[in-house]
């Protein structure tokens, strides 16, 4: 599909793409770059990319696809280290879990040869690193693309097909329009999680325990994505500040709301809420991508 | 182990032990009772119970033990109707997510020789109704027991024989601690989820279409204890304010501090909260009990 295809950032995603890429033959050349020395190693012994490097800026040379997989706040740096290096005509294309931030970070290092088809998967685990990924990680997964109004249409094709060819199903929206969509589904769920399973933390240590040992009445289901990649995340709040400030607001309402029907004995108001929100569970386990 | 049991309220708890009772052989004589005459004939129809009744009152003559398993908030009401044909020396117990009130609204129409042994099965699904019900519910679940000072020791251990015998693990609790622990591991997080799948239903056609079409990326988690029975959560709610209210009020502080991080875009505060709830999860994923 590529002559040579290079990934920068190489944790669960980086790695999951490297996976398919060998498996499904989609680049003669997988290049394979990570800053750090040790997921380098990693990637040495777990046979992953035909080179592996630590020299970003050299990893790019020649490569018709450049897949930067790196949290989102590292993306600006990334994409300056690079622009000298790319070959005219290359597609940049990214990972990140928002789209808005991203293009500024990389659009203004890309010359007018260069392709940007920005795009996000919505596929992951709770597990970070190299050692993380697999194979099937992107399959039956949505993967969203937000092209620029001057990004030519045979480079959103192509960026298409490589995820096509892992399974993923595309979806292609504006990055205004992503960025507030995953706050809902994605930002604000897990600053809820990460918040809730703080303030567990924060309980005496015999309580604590009480909480990990009877978790399976609810708290469970909030740790597996509060226990998501911290630099990943702190970088998604402060890359999709707006959007998740204005969805966390409506949230706050509803849960004042809550909270005062439960302080009141208002029973008919808590049995409305509760009855309503059955009907979105029914449609999402209806669904038969992205599950 | 028991001549007879009587079952009071079958819906995915009471059918479960119903369930267990006949294949485990618990009782000569199993009665399962419901108000509701619908319930009753899935009950003949599902071939559940040696007696399908739904007159409550008369359902507990001569039964040695009683399980009453309704909403928390239909606790009182059902005490009230069977305290006068239970049998002398009779074991009471409940299945109610919430001790405290419980406890107020049963033990009062329990006269002296009746032996009352509180419990709570930390088990359950997203579905409801008789048809939800089956035989591995609580196999390695815990079932907290909330004995009162009065109760004989051979009562709570009939009991505990009896939900060990259905793959139960029991633990010993005062009331008032199991619904401060309760409120933290099962009653916040489900208002939380109740909040946030709610804020998403508020939103335009649209964009909650969206939500659910990439609803993987952290909101799914959310809905399936957001799709928990209503009338159930609704009675929790009000019976167990106290605590709620608390737990709900911590919670909140600390919302307000992320929610202020974001705002101020201070990544190190954000990177703080969210690598320390790791070690919450790991230690949830270790346990073997209750998962």
């Amino acid at each position: 599909m590529f002559e040579k295809i290079t990934i920068i950032g190489m944790g669960l995603i980086g790695s999951s793409i490297a996976r398919n890429v060998h498996q499904h033959n989609l680049a003669k050349t997988l290049v394979v770059a990570d800053k750090n020395q040790k997921v380098c190693e990693k990637l040495v012994e777990l046979k992953i990319g035909d080179i592996v490097t630590d020299e970003l800026a050299l990893s790019v040379e020649n490569s018709d696809l450049i897949i930067i997989a790196v949290p989102v706040g590292a993306m600006e740096e990334v994409a300056e280290l690079i622009s000298p290096n790319l070959k005219k005509g290359a597609i940049v294309t990214d990972t990140g879990s928002v789209k808005v931030s991203v293009i500024d970070q990389i659009h203004k290092f890309c010359n007018e040869t260069i392709e940007l088809v920005p795009a996000h998967p919505i596929a992951g685990t709770e597990f970070s690193g190299p050692e993380a990924g697999f194979i099937e990680l992107f399959d039956k997964k949505w993967c969203i693309l937000t092209p620029l109004p001057e990004t030519e249409v045979r480079a959103v094709e192509k960026v298409s097909e490589f995820w096509e060819s892992m399974g993923a199903v595309i979806n292609i929206m504006d990055p205004e329009h992503h960025d507030l969509v995953l706050g809902i589904t994605s930002h604000l769920p897990h600053l809820i999680a990460y918040t809730i399973v703080g303030t567990a933390d924060e309980l005496s240590d015999d309580i604590k325990s009480e909480v990990v040992q009877f978790s399976a009445s609810g708290f469970k289901d909030f740790t597996r994505i509060a226990a998501s990649d911290p630099v990943m995340w702190r970088d998604i709040f402060l890359n999709n500040k707006e959007a998740v400030l204005e969805v966390l607001q409506r949230f706050n309402e509803d849960l004042t709301a809550l909270q005062k029907a439960i302080r009141k004995g208002d029973g008919e108001y808590l049995y409305q809420c509760f009855d309503k929100t059955r009907a979105i569970r029914k449609a999402i386990i209806d669904q038969e991508i992205g599950q």
